[in-house]
């Protein structure tokens, strides 16, 4: 069973272990013509990089990538791309502990029941590692989206039990360079120092309880034109959904007002369309920018909630191998919460889809087939 | 673009408006050998059937299913099933105001946007009438299912602002038949009669304020075994968050948990592996049966939430095509909430998924292949 | 397993048996905007109607087309379009026998092995009746590239042992309008009268031995542009090669001097580049259009060799599922050639493939998506 | 337009271009379980090395295979496994001058028209070296293959205008392992002394000449089991075609009989089924193994041909991309045939599309997902 392709026509296969010779991705479908380096790939995947603040684990990676193909002169050529990071920093350690048992949370023991056995280094295929591979993809995609008029602004929106106070639409007023760069210098990704300070204050505390916790990332999608996914099964919502819901330890997915629709009536959730400087446009977002599953130009808004880590140092029941009851607690360098550096895979997916989207979109009407033929 | 597809194994496309001539769906993959008569897939789609309580459309529509091929003597040959329901009960009218204005919270303008004009009669394509071929595929599933021990419980979980007290791990106490026949014979199928009166209360209110209410339908999947799923982006949830998202008016989806574990410690939401009768399984069930996108073996959970019915009466602000600022107000025999409707189209999807993922886990292991070749 | 759809952006679904209730096909990704009526489709069904020679079966089968989808004022919404022709002339007779044997050259014996029974009435899902679904398809892509300037020229090269003289090169010289007036006016579908005669001649004897007959048809397409088609698996000549070979009976596919290639040299084989009224193009076209892949501009060339039809009344040697070995003869009303049927349903293929391929290649380039957003 | 990826169950992905930094291919949905190591994957490789007889390009090309993921403890995990070959060879020289023309029967032209522009450093990705990822992934097929008794003969049966004289019936009477070594050192892949003489004088002059040749390949398929493939599109000798026509070079591809069977008539082509052994088995084979796109347990054998090298030493009319006429002489190592060492490549290409049609055929029955459920 295949199930490591993502996308339709912008289509990337991710490979890869957590402790193996490395991980990579391969890009098939990306079009000809962008400007693209090594520096603009590393530049997104130094954002999910670790060690960079006391709430992600300490272990140094570099993970530099490498272009394989699909690059010459500076271009890309229209086939695929291929990019690696090789693995340097895996502890030559014994993991024969690991390998005995089931540890809660995680997918050992869902592995061996499918496969028969499993890669019990790390994570193996189902670690944080595998999201290399997608961040990757992801600034391809979102180099070439910004070229188009469309960005994004992702962001952690609670961490634990503390969110931000602001909303989305509150936060689409500020100025937005400004913006993203609070977001980017803060060590939670979060865009309000208030929130970010207590959401600290929170983590040590889960840290010193040898705990972990969660929290929910938001991305705000902008410049989208009217117009993207398709009526039925592959709506742009749907895509969004099965792009972010991918990403490990994401439980809970949302678009525009989410799960607080269903206490809300018609007259409150239908957005007004109204006409500003002579376009069409919505009084309120309350859709997240999609009806009928296709985009309607207005920012598309939608929210993800990530589990707690589940390797932790305090004490928990599992069984092993042999069907024995036991306790174990798991030591490591693991990070007490995944949500910071998991804001650049949000913010990745989302390009990927956004981009997929707008290419299987170019056929939708006869006349664009006489624009281009 | 291509989107009415949904499957890799076991394969439907959809089909039809809700004003023209029919709806279908051609279901590609169905292995052979399953005893399937139209009576089967009737009883799923009377389910879904308008105007069976004060709080669906007074519409009538019989919907009989015809089988038009891939059924040979009684059985499934394996080749494409054809269903079709023909429509029958569109009220002969004048459609020229609806084409003229766009309905908030319909796709009236983005289909305008994507395809340069739209089939203005209802819904067209976006229409719950589409949801038809949808159940009538889902049938065939939940059958096939049935006969390897896979079984669902679906209901209303919340009716606008009402919700039902139990959680999902209380009614898994409970004696199946007796609760699925208590579900199946309440208006709002909902398992709690004291929240059911409440909600219908509650939308007997919204009827009389001419709005309308949404809310929440929660599925619960048993006898699913343990290794369905992929590791990466064709995870288990990944596909059920695909199957689920793409059913119209639908906002947000989660699993187990669900948003829930985002405030939640590493310690409270891991779930403990635990020996039962000689058996590998978890002594809770945050995680709502799925591990790093494989299935475990305990129960799957999940929720979706729906958005309010658009269709109010009440007056609302929209624009016209001419890019005119008008008032409007939605007559006609609109549900004024889609959710009880819904509970048949989650399940359905959610059947189809499964049946999916248990036909692309069938090559897994090698010894699986030297089992049947 | 799934197997009846065809394309990527522009999707086929064919279902339906010979002797159920009808054969249909489900056509997704359609672009918006097309004008398009049951008459547009018929043409092409009629081209494959039966009983319109003697050297056809003299079944009656109007095989009249209906459009149940995805056309709303006389324009295609870019919805779904089903498709369906109701079976009509199915005689009311014993199958029985034909249930117990496995037929020579037929589907019978490989259809028991993969699905553990079959329907033996008539041929099943292999029945040359699934081809109206691909060529009622086939029709509305034809009517699509045509306003897009590209046209097919489809024949009969050869008859059993029977072939026209002319190359394709040499029927590209004459005038198309006649040509194609002359093919579809001619009972074998054949561009020279004279092989036409002889082929007669051949069919009748034939016949008179209760036997049956292959050929080869042949397909030019112009006015393709240079670009389509992928560099590696999905190569414009694969997609051909997959859509033609996909039509029962075909053995053999080969693209511009396809199997004499093998004993040519590269100097005989290379097509030198010239330039003709300021264009690129090339002296001569061994490559049939087509070089690493990708169409070059020049006319796309092709031929398919088809089985004789395996339905013959003369005495065969065959097993029944008891495991005997009898002596059957194979009465009722059977093609003694499908060639002069197949050219249209050869055509259709090609048309689809086309189409596809235009609308998968729009996103080659960085510009194309600028142009369109 | 994405194009690098091949199958459905058993999926693969190549990358690279011939003169970047290495070729690879990622291999997704291999069950677990299948012991693998590089050097089961280099005998493969080392097949289509150059350099081993006069008739191949002198480059010297290691291709050493690295394994850099989804193998653990020696064993396939049913993760993806990532093959890389890193490029060793490139002689550093000045590839302006190909930059500038469209060398004939090259794709530079097509590629052009395509992508706006080309990696005219060798074939690019479309040079024969991109088949050492499908070689490497056919390797890992082959030897699953090999454990459910499904073997390969692949041999060259033509080379310019000297074939050999045996049919496939009579090669398979031989012993098969003497015939594969046989086939296997001889220096054109022939299994008939007396032709691969001529051939090779044959070659001699052609290279003398400043010319190249093309020729035949033929495999036979022994052990595939009755019910592989799927009646419509996706039919075995269908995902045959597809497989082996996207080899470069291969212009034609048949089946059986193939292209002969357009003159036989019924009566000759039907192959009459017997008993033998108490099994159903056919008294001839001129379907090929497969009967209405399924096999039917008989040698699947088919055969392609390929063109002559494009690229030849002699004087050859162009254009350059100016739009100039002029003349241009290709000088540098090209292969005078690539028939030999296509024959691996045709091999793998078989391997991976009768794995994947196991894969796709595991659920055609109910009762097989009882088996294993």
């Amino acid at each position: 069973m295949a199930g490591s392709t993502f996308g339709t026509q912008f289509k990337i296969t991710t490979w890869g272990e957590s402790h193996g010779k490395g991980v990579g991705v391969v890009i098939d479908g990306c079009p000809a013509g962008l400007s693209l380096c090594e520096e603009d790939i590393q530049a997104f995947l130094n954002r999910r990089k670790p060690g960079q603040s006391r709430y992600s684990t300490p272990r140094k990676e570099d993970d530099a990538v490498q272009i394989l193909s699909g690059v010459f002169e500076g271009k890309t050529t229209g086939t695929p791309i291929s990019l690696v990071v090789f693995n340097e920093n895996q502890r030559s350690k014994d993991y024969g502990d690991i390998a005995t048992y089931y540890r809660p949370g995680h997918a050992d023991y869902t592995f061996d029941m499918k496969y028969g056995f499993r890669d019990y280094r790390g994570g193996g295929r189902s670690s944080g590692r595998e999201t290399i591979g997608r961040v990757a993809a992801g600034a391809v995609a979102a180099k070439l989206l910004a070229q188009l008029g469309i960005s994004f602004l992702t962001y952690s929106r609670s961490i634990g039990p503390v969110s931000i106070s602001k909303t989305a639409d509150e936060l689409l007023q500020e100025d937005m360079s400004t913006l993203k760069q609070q977001i980017l210098s803060n060590p939670l990704y979060m865009p309000e120092d208030n929130a970010s300070t207590k959401a600290q204050d929170f983590l040590d505390d889960c840290i010193a309880q040898q705990n972990s916790a969660g929290g929910i990332v938001e991305c705000i999608i902008t410049g989208v034109p009217a117009g993207l996914g398709d009526p039925v099964f592959d709506k742009l919502d749907v895509d969004l959904a099965k792009a972010i819901f991918s990403i490990g330890a994401v439980k809970g997915f949302e678009i525009g007002d989410g799960f607080g629709v269903a206490s809300a009536t018609g007259l409150e959730n239908n957005d007004a369309f109204r006409m500003k400087d002579g376009k069409v446009t919505t009084a309120t977002n309350h859709a997240g920018g999609i009806l009928g599953g296709i985009s309607n130009g207005a920012p598309v808004i939608f929210r993800a909630a990530f589990k707690p880590t589940p390797s932790i140092a305090s004490t928990q029941q599992t069984v092993n191998k042999s069907g024995e009851e036991i306790d174990i607690s798991i030591h490591g360098r693991h990070d007490p919460i995944i949500v910071p550096r998991a804001v650049v895979v949000v913010e990745s997916m989302a390009a990927l889809t956004i981009l997929d989207a707008l290419l299987c979109n170019m056929g939708s009407k006869v006349e664009n087939l006489k624009k281009l033929y």
